[in-house]
């Protein structure tokens, strides 16, 4: 944990520049606008520590897996996401020097996000041989509106001389990924063109195909003038330059502007990428950074107006949440259903920028609540699209007959990931994929969906599940052997509770759809019925193995059992650890985490998360005052849930404490690894840590439900909900609630157990 | 499994050439001397399928890990054995067209491997461009007299032709190993020398720093008459080579003889080696090829003597057995205390050539009967030498004060292997070191032993297995979590019922040869007792341990159970499976094996093989008749635990059945990968499976116990027992015994448990 950047309410600011820092840094300041993204590298060249990468939404390559030992099942191959031309290359050279972070003295080094507009901005003195001070300006931004453009404003000011200038302005896209497995280049060129207008490359990737033209303008402004320029071109492979000089004149600002489009074979034919482009960047050009960039602001002021959460009294908490919801809203906008939420985003390489459990488990609320619902159902198409590949990835397990198993990491529907005891056996997310499509139609009352698109998947969720289970007749229960649960520090454990209970939840679940349906659209409902050839076998055994399934449970404490055998564990609190075990993963042997009883991540608690109304609030509690003291949270995802846990429960400092641990993650690099890219979809959790947990917000037969409660720490916080057409902005006070209804949609509200209604465009406030 | 090797007892015999089984024969053809060893690679160049592969004993090098996820506690190397240089190498050109059975037409191609006399030949004729047929005999073998020093002897007549000959002898230290990590190449040179006499490249490995020289000398032979020639010298980088000419005339018989020392700095001063290799050629060029090779028959003679098996009436059972015999005997000798069994011998590069737990459980009984005791007690010592890395790397894994856990793969002590359910769990491998020790003192008497190294090694592995377990204060018994036991289809289980057992024996032995040393040598005891730093609380806890030791078992059906949780699983028989499905390992995933019932290798058995007395016969039954049928042997070491036990339940067929999965393993490429190299250490279980399974052989209270019997399909078999100074050969028929003592020490021998005696230099012969 390192504490290095400045508080603000709206931007992230890292004032003096320390290459100690900078990866760091990198992926903090990662700009994105769902389609295209990329770490905060500088524009000039730097020879110092950096991790390059751009990156464009859904482009992936199938690096061959490495792996130790082969198990038999492993996929081959392994999505990645790939490091893409890098357009923001500008070569700058004063008087023969190279501008060059990593070699020349700075000072009054600022980097800033902007993330009430969206926009990176650096500034900074550096100082050239013989004393020549140069002050250089740059500003840069990927639009959200024009989602394929990108800018930058690149300001020289030489502070006490004149001099030349020489700039080279490139696209390169002989880039590599740091994680390529065989040090291998993962594009290939197709073309190039570069005249002294503009110049473009076009490369494609190797076996996936996916082609990728950039295109670039270079354009420069002397002292508020436009001045012409013929620039020398120049072209090596998969890299195109221009390269012009200038003088530059002491205390005259001297600004180039580099343009960029960014189109692919995902959007467009792939013949057609070179026109598009320039229609692109043609399209930039008119309008000009300055309207482009009011134009993003006005787009995230958008954005801010459904998501944003203000806390009052605490700009380190009202800074952190902030940032999440920043780099979650730029790295999903929910405008493609064949994308989803990669666990780094666009800040950096690492897990294979692929869809984990993760989009189910943590992101699903966010998008629900502050976004227009078709974001949300697109989260779920993206599933229903893959089920074809999770039918094939069970059956490469062993399953039939239309059994699906979703893969752990995927990027195209088929499994990516190659640990035994995570790939073929955290099987739980199978459960939180059909908890994705309750939770969707639960908030948004969406039941259509189900008969378009639900049941297809849950069907074969169900399939999975009845084939896993096995039944034992000495005990006339049904069990699941050799599982990994959410908490991953135990590994091929037999019945764990979450597991067993997520699996006969989808079978309950499913039944119900199913009645829904024939209830609703007997027609439609024989149609699937046909289709999917459910007998009354088949939903039999369902009701079977739900009413006999057996979950561990200890009567004495009243609490479930994360797995068979878990009380045979010397059970030992983390607070009775010497601290220097902590964090566990970096200290332990492996057999040393799983034979302790130490927690990675929530687990039963997951479960009552989850299934919270099903659960007495004295088994809640039971199970939260066995559990939490036994968890080290070492999994960026598991604070939110003990937060809201925490909060309704009434254990404030917990809950503010569990809130700390994730909100400024990576802007305090708690973990120590932000330099890999930051954890995005945990960001999602601190959101809900905000909403669920301090706001107590929830929707239960469609009615919204808000029991909020505020730290003591903050003297209010608000937060906007947009639900079933309305949008609510809900602020929370130590002795009072306001709601203010920004719609004209009424909505009933359920505060602290009493029923109220916000009319449209009015206020409710509700002193306690 | 493929068949195409010939019948025959003394000989493995190939004839015709395939190139499809080329890389297997080059397996089974190995030839190797304890010092060094190599794969059957042909002399002459050849372009097709090989692996070549030339190993120095105990010279590895420590390869970078590669895994897919690193894990905590991961070791960083994994110790190679190295292919070395090639000193076989004769580069043939007739009438400048090069000899290489990849390329040419060949007839009447035998392969033999003699295993009486210890050395491999091949003969055939090539039609070269125009017709001309070449008649080439190639026989070469590795001294086991002269330890560092091999010869060939390749013959080449024209048949139809006179025609110009041109030999390139070299010494090739330029050499990969296929299984390299990271593809580098594991030598640098160090010096070479060329003289048109002889040549010699010297060579060190990176990071181990072993220095290997190779010194050669080629010899010509026209129609008997010795040539003198002057060879063209070249050298590369780590390769040096002698060219000559020679006029081949028709039907004469043109001989070369190729003499090759290999020292290493493992033997002598590396500054010496090159003296010390010149010399070594000096040596084996002065005896010359025939009486090198006589020496080598004697030799052989010898190690027949002691370790043979006659079968009668079987010939590929006799073929099978001497096949295993004959590999072991050429892979150790037990005369360098630094050696150890590789899991392929010098056949091969897997596994890494590494020692496991296969040699105290499988290999020590093999050479504590075919060999002076000095060579098993050899292998105990080479693990007393390694105690201290065994300390460190428990201690890397949390354990203290002393505690010691063996590798799972080791060259020098470190643990190499680096999957984590194997590594860090597959822990029972520990109790196998202290019950080699057991063995060994058991056969050999040889209690000096104990105070002298054993005490330290078991006082160790106690300490170990006290702090591993936990107390369940619930139960008021200790148990043993997250273990992976024999059956490696199982990982990460609780209370193993094996591990649980061979833990508690091991605190009981060690507490007993505490009370021995104590009662036989106070003074030594004493000076153990306070070196060892034994303190009477921890032998009370030790105590404690034993009589609370948690054993999983089955009232009802009276077996123990392989671990908590076994009979949750569905229990299925190997035969009720469709065959399709076989082997489970090719077929399954990982995850469906984990949890279904079927078994690898003996786990529960292994227990009752290893503490055989402690169970009466009708426990070993029920526990076999439970486990064997859920057991698919994918293990090459499974059989023969099998077949032994099987033996004693007279279950006979299943017992043969067994034995046959052992025996011809490797000559019938059973498991489809012989290629790979041979299963060596499992050859050791075909001895036992012989001498202690239908021989029903077992020393007890220092008691010879054998309970014969004969499978149907053999008229009679005999077997050789080194057993306190006599050497007895044991010959089994249908309905009488015959013990003949070939040495002077009289013998007592319990037969059916009735005690005889064999007297010295006499025959007793027991009719049933």
């Amino acid at each position: 944990m390192k504490q290095y950047l400045k508080l603000d309410e709206w931007s992230i600011i890292e004032e003096g520049f320390d290459p100690e820092n900078h990866e760091v840094s990198e992926s903090v300041f990662s700009i994105g606008n769902g389609h295209m993204g990329q770490r905060a590298n500088f524009e000039e060249d730097y020879t110092g520590k950096t991790l390059q990468g751009s990156y464009m939404a859904g482009v992936y390559y199938p690096d061959k897996t490495r792996v130790g030992w082969w198990k038999n099942g492993y996929p081959e191959y392994f999505a990645k996401v790939l490091n893409s031309t890098n357009w923001i290359g500008l070569n700058i050279a004063i008087e023969g020097e190279n501008l060059d972070l990593a070699k020349l003295p700075v000072r009054d080094f600022v980097r800033t996000l902007n993330m009430k507009e969206g926009y990176l901005e650096r500034t900074f003195i550096a100082t050239l041989s013989g004393g020549k001070e140069v002050k250089i300006q740059a500003k840069r931004f990927v639009s959200i509106v024009d989602k394929e453009v990108g800018a930058i404003r690149y300001s020289i000011t030489p502070l006490n001389f004149n001099g030349e200038l020489k700039v080279t302005s490139y696209l390169d896209a002989d880039v590599k990924n740091k994680d390529a497995n065989y040090d291998e280049k993962f594009w290939d060129e197709v073309s190039k063109e570069v005249t002294t207008n503009h110049a473009s490359v076009t490369v494609v990737t190797k076996k996936t195909e996916y082609v990728l033209c950039s295109t670039m303008k270079t354009e420069l402004v002397h002292d508020g003038l436009k001045v012409a320029f013929n620039p020398v071109v120049s072209e090596k492979e998969k890299y195109v330059a221009h390269t012009f000089a200038h003088g530059l004149v002491e205390k005259k600002e001297t600004v180039i502007y580099k343009y960029a489009a960014n189109v692919t074979s995902r959007d467009h034919e792939a013949s057609s990428l070179a026109k598009i482009a320039m229609d692109r960047l043609q399209g930039a050009l008119v309008k000009g950074f300055e309207t482009l960039l009011s134009e993003q602001a006005d787009a995230w002021a958008e954005k801010w107006k459904e998501s944003d959460i203000v806390i009052e009294g605490d700009v380190a908490a009202q800074q952190g949440i902030r940032f999440n919801i920043f780099q979650l809203n730029q790295t999903y906008t929910g405008e493609d259903d064949r994308l989803n939420i990669g666990p780094k985003g666009f800040t950096g390489e690492k897990y294979g920028g692929s869809t984990y459990w993760d989009t189910e488990a943590y992101c699903l609320p966010f998008y629900l609540s502050t976004a227009d619902p078709k974001i949300s159902r697109n989260l779920l198409i993206y599933r229903y699209k893959h089920l074809e590949k999770a039918i094939e990835n069970a059956e490469k397990l062993g399953f039939t007959d239309g059994a699906a198993l979703y893969p752990m990491v995927t990027m195209n529907g088929e499994e990516s990931h190659n640990e035994w005891e995570i790939t073929f056996e955290e099987i739980h997310r199978n459960g939180a994929i059909a908890y994705g499509i309750y939770n969707y139609v639960n908030y948004t009352a969406d039941k259509d969906y189900l008969a378009e698109y639900g049941l297809d998947v849950l069907v074969a969720i169900s399939r999975f599940w009845a084939q896993r289970v096995n039944y034992v007749s000495s005990k006339n229960q049904y069990m699941m052997l050799g599982v990994t649960g959410p908490n991953e520090y135990e590994n091929n454990v037999n019945n764990n509770w979450y597991t067993n209970r997520i699996a006969a939840w989808t079978l309950e679940y499913t039944l119900s759809v199913m009645d829904y349906i024939k209830e609703t659209d007997k027609a439609r409902f024989d149609e699937l019925e046909s289709k999917l050839k459910i007998s009354s076998e088949e939903t039999s055994k369902w009701v079977d193995i739900i009413g006999k399934m057996y979950y561990p449970f200890d009567e004495e404490m009243g609490i479930y059992l994360q797995q068979d055998g878990f009380l045979d564990k010397e059970l030992i609190r983390v607070d009775e650890l010497d601290p220097k075990h902590l964090p566990l993963n970096q200290n332990w042997s492996w057999d040393r985490i799983l034979r302790s009883c130490f927690i990675k991540q929530a687990d039963v608690l997951q479960g009552l998360y989850f299934l919270n109304d099903e659960f007495d609030m004295e088994t809640k509690k039971k199970n939260f005052d066995f559990y939490e003291p036994m968890t080290v949270h070492e999994s960026s995802l598991s604070p939110c849930v003990h937060s809201i846990l925490a909060c309704e429960l009434g254990y404030k400092e917990k809950a503010y404490e569990m809130y700390l641990r994730t909100a400024r993650l990576d802007l305090d690099n708690y973990n120590n690894d932000t330099e890999d890219g930051c954890h995005t979809t945990s960001m999602a959790g601190t959101w809900m840590s905000v909403v669920q947990g301090f706001g107590g917000f929830k929707v239960k037969n469609d009615q919204l439900i808000l029991n909020p409660f505020i730290p003591g720490e903050w003297s209010s916080f608000s937060f906007k909900i947009v639900f079933r057409g309305a949008l609510l902005n809900i602020k929370v006070s130590a002795d009072e609630i306001t709601i203010t209804n920004e719609t004209k949609v009424s909505t009933p509200v359920i505060i602290h157990g009493t029923k109220h209604t916000v009319n449209g465009s009015a206020s409710l406030t509700i002193q306690y």
